[in-house]
């Protein structure tokens, strides 16, 4: 049995996280992080927690925290782990970081797209990027994760079969993205109030998403070329899911079985990435409350592109999910631990 | 480990025993039922189940399903078990029907308000109504459970520990209720339909919903009185949850504490009642995907009322988890084993 | 062609306001008033307006506004209007208030239920209840406009016409009332957010919901006695729409139909009142964006309570669209001018 | 004063264009036809227009509504109007067709994709494609006018200036679209139930979509190029709205401004086009219940492609306005008559 910290727990991941570590059986949650809500009973502020969670919220204290328990989750905002950071912290506790401080190796990339200067740059070099299926045995043996974002978690597992072999011409990439609200976090914002949101669909951040970045040097090692991609994301209304439609152009001559065949391959060990029969394309219902990747493809033979589709819960496999299939790496439990979460419907 | 059939599992309360089941270490599934899907994998009808399960549905044989699985659940129409049920059937397996056929006793009643001829009104008697809080008992004993209808549940459970106590006057009860559209089932209905659905909230069978006489029922049981009431149930634009609103008023002196201490008194031995603290009202998220009913009452001195307000998922207390509930305690198993579902949020 | 000006413009009911007057063929709006969007594009807020609206928003100057303009609506926060109103401004224009501060006869009861000193007591005389249906002639000759209440409107109209015969006993009456999600206003808030609000009913304000003594009162002239009553409101995952459904036992003898015609008696005059025939319960949805009530009642024999239901639009009759035939009775206008709006569905 | 009948009245497009023609001041509307609902009252069925519309549904005879009408809209299956319309009707009343039966030129192009014999592909080329903002002098000499599909007209409006400077490499586009469920129509299936749809995202008919060939189409009479394209549909949780999102590279060097100018300059003298400022994206909120279409494009230097959005509501400017705009042309009207509607928010 180990134990865990939380910061940042009342945030929509923070609070997936104790759902899903109540249902595991090798930790305990030992810090309920929040400063919104210090000294606060944490099921007074998720009362799906009521009589299940009796803990207080507690201010961040990362040092105290690391000689505390096993291992640390930040779900906080942009740069506040780069600030904190540091050597005594990492040789007490295995830290796995939600936010984005760690993924992109170069320092001047991340500092442009989120216009902050990162303050421990020494330790990106260490940390692994957490997309579990990808990275497998190097997250074993990290001690900092950089925890995969939602958009770059499902385009990277759609897109990943024809990009190792070769099979799209990557310059021909679009990324065509779609999310529940979750995604746009808890904060008190005008435009993510009920009545903003609600039978409405609009393009955002077009061009200039944070995840563009992230996505493309995940491509790049998978494909072994730079990739300059398009990625639009757009806010769909509803509360969960991520849905990744991606287009590109075949590269010599492959038919829609053997374009089909790779993700079969590549997936067949993969317990969280579930590759669709026939032309049934992935719904977000169905991964709901799961850890899933749902994925198919189609062929078009008249436009010669390969349309890559992936559906994911975006606070699950996107965010709290893949944290703990990381903690579960990290410590040697059974991958599946915890999240053998069958989806919710409707 | 025992073997389950399950009659009308393509429906949503049918689908939702599977995902509860899934997690049962008991129990195993060993039939699909469903005459609309007959020879079709289930998990093509609901792809949340891909890779999870394998089977195909089949025909509805209750006595060969009697001889094959230990525990029968039938998630079907009003009728057709009371058209179908034996002695042959009850004597080779537990049945748990999710239907109304054996929850009301007054064979005159059922016929009235459901319209049909009821087929076997000699196994009424048997049948033991099934809501575990307040029958726990007698379910242990049973062959033939009658399990509750969703506003049934909740509003019983939300009025049982004032009506116990004769603390209100049962003639002034009135039962306002909302409930998410899954309650309406998975028929293919122009009025079900998302565009009539969505941004539109109305009161339907004013009056002369069939669940008026079941709740009638229960409340006379518990208060000792004939209990004529106002019944009304709206239609939400939400997939899941029940709010039971309810109003009567206070018989003789009681103040607010003593009148919310019944409450904790009655419910603190029972997981799945959670009796809320202060004013804070029940919300369907709270309990959305589990098997807890969450109850607040506010006592309103200027009119001598109380409201009594409780939240349910439909589908689950109010439905699949209550029959699970119900097959728990059948077996000597652990009332909570399969249950202990986190509610997700958001 | 009078001048009006909107004080508040950018909340929701604010820019409804503007919705209408820009189809009102005696109005032309002078002034988009705006604290939090001054000096910005009316339609860069609100891009429904793109290319309709070229106007820039403009802070509150009561006075100043009041001798450009020929009629001012406050779309604003409790007190406000209270604070700078005077006689100047109201020998200058029309006011019509959409904020609580006029509504309300006695001094201590509004105090007490809004928690606010009220500064202008002196003018609370003086304003007109905007009822239209109710207190159409002395609006004519106003020269303040307390705008009633969403919920007021939509509980007053559904139960006048047994209030005003006495045929209900006013002291059994229970308003249990549902409204979309608009009604809560633009403030960023955390409870407000699309992910804490979708998927999700639950009652708020139980017992102390401001609206009712606005209720009160007003069914206190109807019926002639004072009428402390249960009013419950819910928060229901929709943009628009309010629904009532209130209860209350009947007083002596009458038939089912004897109380429906007293609806179809008191209002068959009433362009904005539709009294539906048969069983069909009223629903939000066949009224949004209109100006629009429906009622219907269903006598229930077993119980002799009449349940009342109405449906309503609450940004427009519950607050801009009456606001706007407030100001037709108060100019002359025909009342139902830019208010012909046909419902939207779906 | 003209007189219109309307076959298909009581499908969502059907009761758009009574809900627009009841404020049109130069058409009455003399038939309601609906096979599903004859003889009942049209407002039994569309509740919104209770008090409004008195008329009954009557079957469809369109030779006799030839006689007694001045212009037929027909909102009906596939296939339908092919089937029955003759020289007599286009003699006696002028036709606007809001199915697909005369939108493609090559018969065996529309037969392939729809999978119906064509029986009267005669009159094929006399029929106008009424996308009014590009074929409004054709349309205006017309007897048969093809209205746009809800999609081609959105994507078509938001690619034409740039495909008829030839700026774009018409070889590379893709067009991503997102729907709300209106689109899908008023049929009992179980896949457009509330539950099926709510809370879900998935992409539907990929690379299949009979919307395509007539973007195709279009496209080539604006770029003068064939255009095999993708396009891919999904299915958005929300009663109304279009988004297109399209993505092309730019054809030789042209700046973002030089791009966006393309749109300013071509829609200077549309009203019902608003080409956005900025970065605003469209969204489809801003334009719902009106005939506008909302367009910005985004220029990605790092890649090279414009990024095309535009935003429509699909049963007014997608189905029932347009077609209300046809007429308009037609007869001689204002353009505008009867369309001036502002959006409503939220």
């Amino acid at each position: 049995m180990i134990k865990a910290g939380i910061i940042g727990s009342t945030g929509y991941a923070g609070q997936e996280l104790v759902r899903l570590l109540l249902g595991h059986k090798e930790v305990e949650i030992a810090w309920y992080g929040s400063r919104t809500y210090e000294d606060q009973k944490f099921a007074s502020v998720f009362g799906n927690f009521t009589k299940l969670v009796e803990d207080v919220c507690q201010a961040d204290d990362l040092e105290k925290l690391a000689s505390e328990v096993d291992v640390i989750f930040t779900a906080t905002p942009q740069g506040y782990l780069a600030g904190v950071l540091n050597e005594f912290i990492l040789k007490n506790a295995k830290v796995i970081d939600l936010s984005a401080d760690y993924r992109i190796k170069d320092v001047a990339t991340y500092e442009k797209w989120y216009g902050i200067e990162h303050k421990s740059p020494e330790l990106i070099k260490e940390a692994v990027y957490g997309l579990c299926e990808i990275n497998r045995e190097d997250i074993k043996k990290a001690r900092l994760i950089a925890n995969p974002g939602c958009y770059p978690t499902c385009s990277t597992l759609s897109i990943a079969p024809l990009a190792v072999r070769g099979w799209i011409d990557m310059s021909t990439l679009i990324i065509d993205a779609k999310s529940g609200t979750s995604g746009a976090g808890r904060g008190a914002k005008v435009q993510n109030l009920y009545c903003e949101v609600n039978e409405n669909i609009k393009a955002y951040a077009v061009s200039t998403h944070r995840h563009t970045p992230e996505i493309e040097e995940q491509l790049s090692y998978l494909s072994g070329e730079v990739v300059p991609l398009n990625f639009t994301p757009h806010l769909v209304p509803m509360n969960r899911g991520i849905l990744v439609t991606a287009y590109a152009t075949v590269k010599g001559k492959h038919s829609a079985e053997e374009l089909k065949q790779a993700y079969y391959d590549d997936y067949k060990e993969e317990y969280f990435v579930r590759v669709l029969d026939g032309t049934t394309p992935p719904e977000t219902r169905w991964v709901e409350g799961s850890n899933f990747t749902d994925i198919n493809i189609q062929y078009d033979s008249r436009t010669n592109r390969v349309i890559m589709m992936g559906a994911m819960d975006n606070i699950t496999k996107g965010a709290a999910g893949q944290a703990v299939q990381n903690m579960n790496l990290l410590f040697g439990f059974d991958e599946k631990e915890g999240l053998q979460l069958v989806p919710m419907v409707p």
